[in-house]
């Protein structure tokens, strides 16, 4: 009987992560996939994916220069970990289906592909010829195809969905942007004007579309303008009419192609999770099913509790048994197959388990705690104008910081201040049960004590330092500048409205992890590329340096330019954090000083990190985070989440919350005010509940209520003729994902 | 009885475009209030509004000098006919209405400022004193405030109603500004780092802010983290942080913020509209309504038919008897009051009648016109080749554009282009009925005609004037240029997914109208302030000049600023044109050299522009060309659409269109292949009709329909138990605008 529990948790575990694998039912194999979806395996993979993309640190052109038999020699350690994990994974699905999933084929091609590389790249090296390291490109391909990369899969999908429409929009963008070229080249070619560095004004077609491309990223307005302007007013008229189509109008409908169509696809992508979610649960049914009475198949609450526990072994008793009362509502001690395939969604609601413990001083010296001084005491620190008061310390403080630190009143000031912010930690700690004030959902008292002690003891090492060797670390002096800064945000948390908007930032942080994913994949690609393209073509020099090359780069085709004239030597591929950088400046604005370096066809490269950067990704972002905030504007609590606060009141185990003000609140996890107000004297339960409402564990839960609302409500009908004793017969739509 | 026609036709007429006025019903009110609305006294009023603002042209600092008395006495007219028009609106509405509402007040105020304004300045200037015409920054308010400007104020409305969740975001993002500018003080201001020309870097507090807050409109990125970059890979890492959370999340905020607002206040507006709409046509039907039979009160087909004749006297009779045939379902020769309401929506649906005619040749010279060679060309013209085949020339013609235009062959070339497009106008001509083919919804013939026929024009002028003199006239030349490669645009009309995009931004075109007007509101007022703060200060200098001032744009205090080394010396607020050249720089890329010749307190000025022009106003363009965007992608047709449809489709006089791919797609007008393509022979009825589908007369119709699924259909309902002898007990909810 243990296996089929075995079985049932792998079935509830894989629905509430939304894992789609299918594996084989052995045993055995159910043994090996527990294994491969052991946290400890997947972070190790992370590592050595992370490890073998930190390589180009490593490798010519390099940060850190290392012998090329050390960087190849980490490279095979890292391929060999992920063939051992790919394996792995063979072993635990049926083989025809490893055969099928792109995925694995993709992991695969990168793995011999970038042996094959090395050999090449090793052997020319070694006769002394030239050899470019070409399969470093496919690197962060290995973060998008590994079992984990399910979001960065789904974004990629998403957006390869939406590429046809983006196209046709891109192609009439291209279209209006040669049209102006071309009325460019014809209405100015011929006027003999000059740029500010002297050279002809608009009079080759192609200077004139990639000037005209680079405007609509506004990175040479108005600077190309000028020269027209100068010679007509009217002139700047067509810049405006320009401007107005292919800078407004256009990237507008960029932005609302791109957020339709990435909504379309995303909400097909949940449904279908939602589909495959249900399936899994009603195998786990089938798996625990049993007769009784003329109900049908149904769970005990023995069984039901076995898997919970097999399936997480970290939740309390009460926190279960509050999850089987929402489920059995009607207290039969069984459960059929409706309520039982809520557990995956009840499983992911954050319920917070609030204990209401005495103070561990009133324990032990109870006399002293309980005296009326000490209530005194705490009673202060609960009371509105301990909060009030230490907000204004800290607006005093940020005064203080922004004087010269130099006066050695101030320098003594920032020990008060220091000692004013430990005090109320000490303080709220005497009033406080200490394990509720440091409960991992008290974000702000984790962030504040944080903050403090590492400020208190950067700050006393600075003084250390100072006072024995007269020498201040710069390095330590920065920490503590910034920490006191830091301290300073805790502010915000005062103020309900700006708690508000930022939850709803701190939501949508999970998401942002992904995109981050995404961009790092698209950067290091670029980022690869370019260091082949324009390695060492830009010298950077040292303040100090007085090298006569300092003026131009260290390369004379940049001489007089603009990019030497502002300094911006250091933006250069050189290595790969430096690439990074620039990449990221490209982002904000697209100045492209280094064709002048390379051959002008290098502005393809600039032009098509634009269209895939700027154009998709950051659109997909800002797509995200309107939605994000009309759902959290819009959206209701879903009726799981309803039960569940029901059932918690009718318990009266329920913590009582300020009716916070707005839209977007949701408080929970900060209120710290909450504590400071509720001076209640009647006695508690030993044991509340909350509901961390709007958070979600995972990105897919948050996906999936965005799109709750216009989810088919019959899409669970369809499982009900599902044959339990025959489950291979649904297959999962795992999810096809062709190489990017 | 006539008097009641004229009452209910002006109840029609303003239920039809969305008026909001509450005019007494005495016959003689209702004359004036008829001359009120005429078409002539409409765009006299705007005439003159455009004139008083144009003075901004002729009064110091001038584009093209005028006395004072000239201009005072412009404006005195100006003056004279808004009170004139004030006067009859007070004429037109109850004494009381018309001391209540808001706009009327603001109008009064404006022309009594400004009288006030005019006798100061005329008497200090007299004197010779410094004087400032301070209250032409009240003009653009006269857009905003005159009868007309209802999409202005309602543009305006959702503004205000937004500010205050703007204003939420907008501190918590000036919050996270100070807070990084405190930590970039502490961490950058004593490293002695120096900008690129020399200056301390991140060393005063207020410089720092402003430089990060430029930093989020991307206008000093990368410059402003150079130096800190320069001396430290890591401190990149600050501005890193600084750009994702500020430019990127905070923007995205914004919008997110505004678009929420934008549509949910927009909503409301037009729930209300609707709702007055619905009030103003139960009103005329409780003008019309005749007792008959056990019904209840009806309109006879009788008055309706005299109604519609005296609400729009241009429609054709048969479209009055197919609008007559939706209405009046089951022929009953008198319609109730639910279908009488639906009139407005009818007549602001735009139907095309076509009429098949045959072609005037066929009736002059049938033996000619019907002969085999002539039949041969019309079949030719309308076969999908002959399209091709012009599209072909079009592209060939590009290319030659994009040539040389001195080279003889091709100076000759384009004769024979301007003779192919000629051609082409004619076959068509002679295959199509020349009504039809220059019917008002073929867009794309007049187009062509009209572009070929002027491109020939002024070709042929130019020929003349290079011939007679060897003169050519730069300006007309530029005209054959821009001519020239207008004509090119033609060929997106043959590509299906492209004629649908354009399309959909056509039809946004009117609401961006409005913008426009809000644009140019908002800019008048900054350019006012603008000029009074920095005329002046900088002077241009024309290419030929050789004065030394000319380095420093005529003021010493920007002598080796980057601003007079880029030659942004046109740049200046010296007169009214170029200031709004500049404000719309300033709206693409927020640089600011201009702080420099003044205080540094101008920046101000800046900021202040950047926060209402790109964070309000062009997130609110953004948001609404999205919303259009979805509109087209989702929206459906509305019923009484579908039920005209049905109607024509009934009555079998519908015109046959092609099934075009795509979504987006309604290509009624431009549809010029349709008639390449059908070759019936059938006899087809004499009249047909089309429904120019998806667009809209008024801009109301296209909000109505944009939010139209989310209308409470009970809306109408309570406009059952209206009493229609008492019509003054219903109040319209007049816009109630507070001056802005």
């Amino acid at each position: 009987m243990n296996v089929d529990f075995d079985l049932a948790a792998v079935y509830v575990s894989d629905a509430q992560y939304n894992r789609n694998i299918f594996f084989d039912t052995t045993p055995e194999a159910i043994r090996l996939y527990l294994l491969y979806n052991h946290w400890v395996l997947r972070i190790v993979v992370y590592a050595f994916i992370i490890a073998d993309l930190a390589l180009a640190i490593f490798e010519d052109p390099a940060v850190i220069p290392l012998p090329i038999w050390a960087t190849t020699l980490i490279e095979l350690v890292c391929l060999a970990v992920f063939t051992v994990r790919l394996v792995h994974y063979a072993k635990v699905i049926p083989r025809e289906r490893f055969w099928k999933d792109p995925k694995n084929i993709c992991i695969i091609v990168i793995i011999l592909l970038s042996l094959v590389d090395m050999l090449i790249y090793g052997s020319l090296k070694a006769t002394g010829y030239f050899a470019v390291r070409w399969s470093r490109v496919l690197r962060p391909l290995l973060l998008v195809n590994v079992t984990e990369g399910r979001q960065l899969r789904r974004a990629f999908r998403s957006i390869r969905n939406a590429l046809p429409q983006i196209l046709y929009v891109f192609l009439l963008f291209m279209f209006s942007v040669l049209m102006f070229s071309l009325m460019a080249l014809k209405l100015f070619g011929k006027k003999g004007l000059t740029t500010n560095d002297g050279g002809a004004y608009f009079n080759d077609y192609l200077e004139i579309v990639f000037d005209l491309y680079v405007l609509v990223t506004t990175a040479n307005s108005p600077d190309v303008m000028m020269p027209a302007y100068n010679s007509s007013v009217f002139f700047a008229v067509f810049f405006i009419i320009y401007i107005l189509i292919n800078t407004y109008i256009f990237m507008s409908v960029f932005l609302a192609v791109v957020y339709n169509n990435y909504k379309k696809y995303l909400k097909e992508e949940v449904r279908q999770l939602v589909r495959a979610k249900r399936h899994k649960m009603v195998r786990a049914f089938g798996v625990l099913q049993e007769r009784k009475g003329e109900e049908g198949p149904v769970v005990t609450q023995a069984s039901w509790n076995q898997l919970v526990r097999l399936v997480q072994p970290d939740i309390s008793n009460a926190h279960r048994e509050l999850l089987w009362s929402v489920s059995d509502d009607s207290n039969k001690g069984c459960i059929g197959k409706v309520a039982f395939v809520q557990l995956a969604d009840l499983l992911n609601m954050q319920v917070i388990v609030v204990k209401s413990r005495p103070h561990p001083l009133q324990m032990w010296l109870p006399s002293l705690y309980l005296s009326s001084p000490s209530r005194l005491i705490c009673r202060m620190v609960r009371h509105r104008l301990f909060v009030y008061a230490f907000d204004l310390i800290i607006l005093v403080n940020a005064v203080f910081i922004g004087l010269d630190e130099e006066n050695p009143l101030i320098a003594n000031a920032e020990w008060a201040f220091l000692a004013l912010y430990l005090l109320e930690i000490l303080l709220k700690l005497y009033t406080f049960e200490p394990r509720a004030f440091f409960s991992k959902h008290e974000f702000w008292n984790w962030f504040d004590t944080v903050i403090v002690i590492s400020a208190l003891i950067a700050t006393i090492i600075n003084s250390v330092l100072k006072s024995s060797g007269g020498y201040t670390s710069r390095q330590i002096l920065d920490i503590v500048f910034i920490l006191r800064v830091l301290r300073l945000i805790r502010v915000v948390d005062s103020i309900k409205r700006f708690r508000a908007i930022i939850n709803t930032l701190i939501k949508i942080g999970p998401t942002i992890l992904t995109f981050g994913q995404l961009i790092v994949v698209v950067y290091y690609i670029f980022a690869m590329i370019g260091m082949e393209l324009f390695k060492g073509k830009i010298r950077f020099f040292d303040a100090e340096s007085t090298d006569p090359e300092k003026a131009f780069c260290g390369n004379p085709l940049l001489k007089n330019s603009l990019f030497a004239k502002h300094n911006y030597c250091k933006n250069n591929f050189n290595n790969v954090v430096s690439s990074f950088i620039l990449l990221l400046e490209l982002t904000v604005v697209n100045q492209c000083g280094f064709t002048a370096v390379t051959h002008v066809s290098a502005r393809i490269f600039f032009v098509l990190f634009h269209i895939v950067v700027v154009i998709i990704i950051i659109n997909i972002f800002i797509a995200f985070v309107l939605e994000a905030f009309f759902v959290e504007y819009t959206v209701d609590k879903s009726n799981l989440q309803s039960c569940l606060e029901k059932k918690i009141e009718e318990l009266e185990l329920g913590v009582k919350q300020d009716h916070l003000v707005g839209n977007l609140v949701d408080a929970m996890e900060t209120d710290d005010n909450d504590m400071g107000t509720s001076e209640s004297t009647k006695a508690k339960p030993a044991l509340m509940f909350k509901i961390a409402s709007k958070r979600y564990k995972t990105v897919d839960g948050l996906l999936q209520r965005m799109f709750e609302a216009d989810l088919d409500p019959e899409d669970f009908a369809e499982d009900e003729d599902f044959d339990p004793n025959n489950p291979s017969n649904v297959t999962f739509p795992n999810p096809n994902f062709d190489s990017v």
